[in-house]
């Protein structure tokens, strides 16, 4: 945006909203159905904030659905600069909060300072996992690719050698959002530890 | 998902998502910033939801932003079935809304009746494009692709011979959306018109 006739307010929000197309060549380790390519984090993102929509009646507590929604729409924002820390690499997760903050500085600073400070604070809610919407987030964050990954048979874990133990540490989290979608996602862990797979 | 224990409303609920993952493989015109690969829904849709939350103040009217955001997320949903019909395809637009509406009658029978009818609703009412939030989505769906485009010098356009006139056709959709949004995409075009791109 060269045009000096644009309001400065509009020419940094334009300017975020092409910064963050990035996040659509960040690739995670979860496949599409169909045994598909790897997904990238704007497919993840907008995957999750429909199943967030959809679900919201299985929350434990109550939501601000639109609050919810944008979570998950902006969590991943940081793994431009960051990069995708797989759920179960030990090595990566020591330094991930360190990158994660610096590209959250860099990245939402792009944007006008009431609404750097708004988007900044959704992210540092979901992270923190404390607010009933970032307990709800991060459900979705492990149900949506837990979904693709059944439907492709368990091949993601398969792939990384992921022990039942490491699954269900992680899906702790789904608990504190939804003590329902853990009854699903339990069901379908239970499943692949008969078969051998988890 | 095959289990019987998990309850209809549910199962449903998460055949839908399943469902949906094959947006991710619908491929639009646009390519993303930097020259990249072709866009796909998903990431088109992700994009416009955030860009609708952090731009909402440029409405022309009031809106319901998460009817908006929802509205994004879910309004390509029916290219699974229908395809992609580029914006300036005039053979491809005779046939495009009967593909749509049986393609939105399939993938969204797959929920719940209730939210089945809810967001063949929410479709329905961005297809019309008169509610204050399907404008606003709208203008959103066009500003979007103009930001990727123009981060790429217009190749979009040159790629399809596309003409100024076909383009302001389209973006009159943008200014019944926000007066001031129509004005940044009138700025850009008139770049590319100068240069003799358009």
């Amino acid at each position: 945006m060269e045009d000096q006739k644009i309001p400065e307010r509009l020419k940094k929000q334009l300017e975020f909203a092409l910064e963050i197309d990035k996040e659509k060549n960040i690739t995670r380790q979860t496949h599409l159905s169909g045994q598909g390519r790897a997904e990238n984090d704007a497919e993840h993102a907008w995957h999750m904030a429909i199943m967030a929509y959809l679900l919201a009646e299985y929350s434990n507590e109550p939501v601000d659905i639109k609050r919810v929604m944008i979570m998950c729409l902006i969590h991943d924002i940081v793994e431009i600069d960051a990069g995708d820390t797989y759920a179960y690499d030990t090595e990566g997760k020591v330094t991930q909060k360190e990158r994660e903050d610096a590209a959250a500085k860099r990245i939402y600073s792009l944007l006008p300072e009431d609404q750097a400070a708004e988007l900044m604070s959704i992210f540092r809610e979901f992270e923190e996992g404390e607010s009933a919407e970032a307990k709800f987030a991060r459900a979705m964050d492990n149900l949506q690719p837990l979904i693709l990954n059944d439907s492709n048979g368990g091949s993601d874990w398969v792939a990384h050698g992921v022990k039942a133990q490491q699954v269900y540490g992680r899906q702790e989290r789904t608990k504190e959002g939804s003590e329902e979608l853990y009854d699903v996602t339990d069901r379908i862990l239970k499943k692949y530890i008969q078969k051998g797979i988890l």
